[in-house]
């Protein structure tokens, strides 16, 4: 039905290789089919000045897009000097979400940076980055765990996050490149696996939506993050256990 | 009972002044109780290049804050050479609210720049921003049609929005900084007169919250958007009398 | 005879509004005709660098212009990455007429920053947001007297300032933008109440002009100034009253 | 008896994974060791400003290195807000070389763009990029005569490139971070396969060297080489047939 | 009596080069004392934007300092990224000095930038580049006139700037940078050879200066620039015949 | 036989003035021909951050060519805001030739910044700079020496560089402009005047050269830093008598 043959509720083929960046205290590659983002999560003791002996810690992220990760290629950030608008909205975004489940007062005077790189973009680059980027931070505040730094893992839940729209095949879950652009409104959801909402971002593409359309959204996403947080769940103990 | 003395689904003091801007083809200066903000559109008869020969107009926004809008001075974004992501977020979402009620192949090969400047800031500027604009921007589109250049306004509805909020006094209508400072979650509605959702960006700050919850602030913003959009039809209607 | 119907000898209607923005420790909105500036004083204990334990203070300025202050609009400094070398040239021109008047040694390790920001443009910004941002550091200097920081106001002078030119009319005080841009030659004069001169920029636009000429100049801005400076000694005694 | 266990004139195991850029006319993953780099090639039928209507193409490069793919994090060039010396360096040794081996007149009006970003770092990145730009370039241009828009494969040879430097085992071939760091001196070769030099690199980095340890390099680096183009060979032909 | 033995109204040793740059059009190095500035005129076959098919030319200027031209080494603004206010300040008064004895009309849609690059300094740099300025323009524009492009020299006057200040030995000619550092007002006249004033700077360093004091900084000014006006004529006297 | 009449192995004139910046530690103007650089060397008793606390010093370099050093006139790179990769890589080279013959460790926690700004530009301007720079390097360190600072000079030895080329005369030495932008291939050699490599970069412009033909090339390099390095001695022995 939907132009992938997907049915409306199906996320495409999700795949987590952790480990991918060598020198990373942890990382993640994950594939949303055609999407591909390495998530590469960077420890280091010490915080942003605002929060110098403060006793707390921080956690952020940054993005980047390889300029032919696309269709047609883009222009390359670092030659233009700047990033787009829309770059440090998203960088913005996953750094939020993931704070929302660390316990930043435990993490101590340590920050941890995120890198979430696309290298290949096939619509939710945003809501793959953050389902990857938890796996890399969990794996790497695990090490400062394992090597005696942290007493326990300052980490208060896990968090996914999935894109729905309204297309003209009705909501539908997890939209590829082709969908989201010609969506008349698109979500998304960064939920944690006991339930709460981190962050919804709803956007009317073309016409305003209604709430009914926005609530049959919400619950696609419910229907996509549980698989998610069933995926990052398996991969984690997997790369702990190796 | 909240610091203001404000009941729960109360709005502050509105106030919008049209034509502050004297060069302007369209101006509002708005106050939200301690939030001012002047809101200026541009009209020119020319379009983005990704747009050209393509009969269609186009609206943008900017967004900027005088240095000392805020209790301690920032920095000033001319002189550090760019915009923050927070700015660059905000006038990416007050353009797409404008778009959302404008009818882009009605407007011709027309573009209309809003520049939204935050002269005093007290919590709510981008939801103000946004009240403001769809003033400038209507009695901009006037003018075109007073002067022949459209046989009709292009605009196919009316937006406005506002912010609300999970307090220690629960949920609450339109913020202010003491109150944003500390909530625990807040979300700001971009609204049409006719019940239309033309963005939703609800956030955490602290820990993640309920779907219930999320409701509640969208039963409060649905209020006080109505009051916004009487006082925007009030204020339009004198100034086109004059 | 002048295009606004003025005398030579005339002024422009001039207001100034004490206290326009709300967290500035001293702020001035100054009108002169169609000529609006917000001039906001912001008092920090520190200094820049070159001056650390020296044991003076600094007075700093910044300019700017919101981007449909004008008849065209013009593009955003902060968006286009710097600032014009007028704006550049106007902010340096600003902070040393301040300091000329200031005693910085009795000022302490304090540093004030003004910023003069143009709301609307209609000639003779650069004199508007002098002669405010006179009226913004010294309300913000009383208050460092009032709280006990500082046993006496460190002002040493009053100063104003105001453009003169020769337009078709022949020399003229205080040009508006229309005369402004057709004037053959153009002088600002930054002036101290007893009679002191801080600085004086004259300008041949188009030819040469002669020494006559720019002594007749300098007597109508003696004329204009004197009128500025019985402006701002009435909006700051009833500011201090309030 | 290298920290690696290698032999003087051996390669680390080299691996070309072509098509791993989905959207790219032609890509190559290579892996040499350690170091990963992505290279994608780019077709555009436009030439930069300074050859339009010369009848002939043009060969690009740029570079980069994802935050994380070093032992330590480096800043993101994006955020900085520009490139650094050594990336512009590179990016320009990268191009030419490549130009040094197509036959631009016989390319047309067309120019390619192969973006080389390092994945993982662990030493000769630059070089690894030429291998792999190699084999991009080659299956992107391949598509223009298998599409009709080309009658013939516009390459005019093979092109290579290793290092080899001086260390405290003497001088060795395909030197790993470990060894570079220490290096007394290295050097970066450009061949073709045909035997002719398109680049030479040597670098003092503590002491000058010798002509004869010059010469010992360029020996090491022939052999190197010589396995380049065999592997890069092997690769394009299976690329090819699939 | 003054630090260096000079007269209150002698001028520094001054000594023009002409054709120093040798590719440019016109150019001269000109020396005032330790002042060192080379001054070369590009004229290029088009004008900018704003005056394209107007008819008329433009004449701009370009100012710089080499980073050991100072006592201490200065940043270099190509490495900073950035020119200083202080340096387009002087750019843009040199190009107006220039372009107030440039008949633009007759000078046809040709534009002139003269770049004043400060080898050496000590004092009075805007100055020396403006009087060095002249000579190079003259000399470039006498170029179009021999080849036949232009029928006769587009130039109205000759122009010739220097500085003079109040200093501890009272007004003086020709600061050097001792004496500039210290002094208590400065001023700086951009003066034409038939007697017209073309652009006036004063600006009180400390203390406010009396009308009386500027009069007098006046006829010191013209005094120095009598002088440099016969060199200059020299100068393109003798360099016209060779 | 070539352009220039010069023999295959023979230099441009070669003239080299020693104090041409007044207020450098040691400065050289160097000329080979057209080329004339400006090198000026700044000595700071301090060192970069990565270097603090070690015990040794630093030696760096920045390049610049003015403007219209060329025949047609470059864009400056403080106006534009950058330094092109061209500007780098140069500046990289110099700082690289002159740090292989400083002893850092003797050298102490000092930083010389040697400065080399092309006034005139007729090919092998890097190399020139190198040439130059080692003759300021070396004059700003005897100053150390003289005032005790040093016990001895921290310098290991001597530097000098020249370009060689393949052109329509075959291999020939110093080439200038009109040989270098048709040469097949250039290299650049940085030689000590002990026999020691310091750098090579051999390109091919358009095709790859061979072994033989680099062999040649290097063969004229030996012949052109000899006579380098003995107008190099000769200048500064002179030049300390002084």
């Amino acid at each position: 039905m939907r132009p992938s043959g997907r049915a409306i509720d199906a996320l495409r083929p999700v795949f987590i290789q952790p480990g991918f960046a060598h020198h990373a205290e942890g990382s993640a590659l994950i594939r949303m089919g055609g999407t591909e983002v390495l998530c590469a999560a960077t420890i280091e003791t010490r915080v942003p000045s605002f929060l110098r002996g403060k006793g707390q810690g921080w956690v952020t992220a940054e993005y980047g897009m390889l300029p032919r990760a696309t269709h047609n290629r883009g222009q390359r950030e670092a030659a233009k000097g700047k990033q787009t608008g829309r770059t440090q909205e998203i960088q913005r975004l996953i750094a939020r979400a993931l704070r929302a489940v660390v316990d930043l007062k435990a993490l101590g005077e340590i920050s941890v940076t995120v890198d979430c790189d696309v290298l290949n973009a096939d619509g939710g680059t945003r809501c793959a980055a953050i389902t990857g980027a938890w796996v890399a931070l969990r794996l790497a505040l695990e090490k400062l765990v394992r090597n005696g730094t942290l007493p326990a893992l300052p980490i208060k839940g896990q968090v996914a996050a999935i894109s729905c729209g309204l297309t003209d095949d009705g909501p539908v879950l997890d939209l590829d490149y082709r969908e989201d652009s010609t969506a008349s409104a698109d979500a998304n959801f960064v939920l944690t696996a006991d339930g709460g909402i981190v962050e919804i971002q709803g956007t009317a593409e073309k016409d305003p939506f209604t709430e009914a359309q926005f609530n049959t959204l919400m619950r696609l996403a419910r229907t996509g993050t549980a698989e998610l947080f069933r995926i990052q769940t398996a991969i984690v103990e997997e790369a702990l256990k190796a």
